[in-house]
């Protein structure tokens, strides 16, 4: 796929974020399964998205599917789509609910999160995405009572979320969860170059010479180089947990996201470890975690915290009904 | 002054509310003063707005002006202008640098703090009030690097600011300074009926069976009874320290905001005492403390805590530069 076409083409690096979790009512969901979705239903939903299924592998708990434009991740009751450029992944919504209902045995949509960057270019996205009141505008057609937030600053750099904001536990057992998100821009352009295919000879040779592999040894990797340029990762880990890279290395848009679910009670040495890789000049870190997640706890000291050579500009911390969120933007130090 | 001109029409009792702060660049400021300003300047800079003083008390510390919408205070550095209905506040913004400069001695803005909770019927507003993104682009106009930011839900209860975020002592030396918001809507109806003329012979007789003589005895008070309806009290407390309470009370519109800047390690009981005073359906409140504030180390117990027969429906803490920020929206539990 040749999603980068250029150089100097601009590229909306900036992904928008779909997670759903599905349930029973009768909490019965023994026979329940996301994972019945066949390839050829995940691809018409990708359809309606403008993107496709470049890659797959799957491990006993989790589907990994890399995308011309990002990710895809399945696992038994949690769905999770990420897309960049000028995708469309909120028109996936209706017809994502429609696929569950008549292929797993869910009947319910437990909670969604909805979020994404503010856009480099929001000028150059497609309905429902040219602004964040058209995308609530689109998830209040389909859900009620969304709750719709924006961490950060309106004028400049933040983060929007939508999310159903369901009390814990709502319709079955609740399990313990946790998502980190570290969005970087502003990135090194020697370590940019490494994902370009002038630069590195494979995927894999990209993904060693950056280090990519030393994050999660032991991590089940598929991994595509662009061409020109441009490079994702799935890494697939132990249960239901993956890690997910995406990187656009043009100059003048570069944007690298790293985001997983495995949980950690502090997450400040990977944030450190992604740091040095790829020496962003900005980024912003976003941490989920419910109540029962051993993050919860720590989250004080992944997010409040120092980074060498970094200075925190921003600090803010949301409390919903099931999970406590925590959004911050660092920036380089001038030196 | 008739600004609630009938019970039945509708009025924004949903105030803007802009706070200045200025300094000397060179930080000597001992013969600066806001309070230079002459009642002709003021008059003329509340034109711009659509309001008009009503009444005047003053302190050693403090001037307290009652406007036809809302109130003013004026202290040496602190500048501080609350309007609701239909009022055009920002347009007072740059007759109020240019009035400063000429007449006070100060040279520079240190930071502004621009808020209000989401209107009722933005519709309604004249510009740049028409939305907040309007509002932002004018303030824009006038300052540079000002940071926006939506508390709480943008497709429900919210509550906007536009702050410059200036660290803690550039230019003279920090003072500890902290204030606390209290926004009640959908009221009870037997309350508000005592600040209708028909309710109460006059405001003193609103004050007192209110209860509101009783928030901070001692106070200096100056109130004012609308006709038909509607009522607004300053209060002048010891040093630079106020109170102010305004009241809509039309039953489709109900509306009550508190504000004060007296330091307390903990808001909860006076917050738990104006929920037994109006008895409230929802309210926002929020809560700035400085690091040199007593009420910084109590935030959580003043914010992060239980009201009876209220549930706590949002929290978020956002840390600034030089202040720390809760913002909190509880509404009446059923019962």
């Amino acid at each position: 796929m040749d999603v980068h076409s250029n150089y100097s083409d601009f590229f909306e690096g900036t992904e928008k974020l779909l997670e759903v979790w599905f349930c029973r009512t009768d909490g019965k969901d023994d026979n329940c399964d996301l994972r019945k979705i066949s390839r050829e239903q995940w691809e018409s939903l990708l359809q309606e998205v403008k993107c496709v299924i470049i890659s797959f592998k799957r491990s006993e708990h989790l589907d990994s599917y890399v995308l011309s434009e990002s990710s895809m991740f399945v696992s038994k009751r949690c769905f999770i789509l990420k897309t960049c450029g000028s995708t469309t992944l909120l028109n996936a919504v209706t017809p994502l609910l429609y696929i569950v209902k008549m292929t797993t045995g869910f009947n319910f949509v437990q909670d969604i999160f909805y979020s994404r960057k503010n856009f480099m270019r929001p000028e150059l996205q497609n309905k429902p995405h040219t602004s964040f009141e058209d995308e609530i505008e689109s998830l209040e057609g389909i859900f009620e009572d969304g709750a719709a937030y924006c961490m950060g600053r309106i004028n400049s750099d933040c983060w929007y979320l939508y999310t159903l904001n369901t009390p814990l536990g709502l319709h079955g057992n609740p399990v313990a969860d946790q998502t980190l998100e570290v969005i970087m821009q502003d990135l090194d352009q020697n370590v940019m170059s490494i994902f370009t295919q002038e630069g590195s000879s494979s995927a894999r040779d990209a993904t060693q010479k950056s280090g990519i592999d030393q994050i999660y040894p032991g991590a089940m990797l598929d991994e595509y180089l662009f061409d020109p340029c441009g490079y994702s990762v799935n890494g697939i880990l132990k249960g239901r947990y993956y890690f997910t890279i995406h990187i656009t290395p043009e100059p003048h848009c570069s944007y690298v996201s790293f985001e997983t679910n495995a949980p950690q009670d502090n997450y400040h040495d990977l944030v450190n470890t992604l740091l040095k890789m790829f020496l962003p000049g900005k980024f912003v870190m976003t941490l989920f975690a419910n109540k029962l997640s051993v993050a919860a706890k720590g989250m004080k000291e992944s997010c409040n915290t120092e980074f060498h050579s970094y200075n925190r500009k921003e600090l803010q911390v949301c409390r919903f009904n099931a999970y406590d969120l925590t959004y911050a933007l660092f920036a380089k130090a001038p030196s």
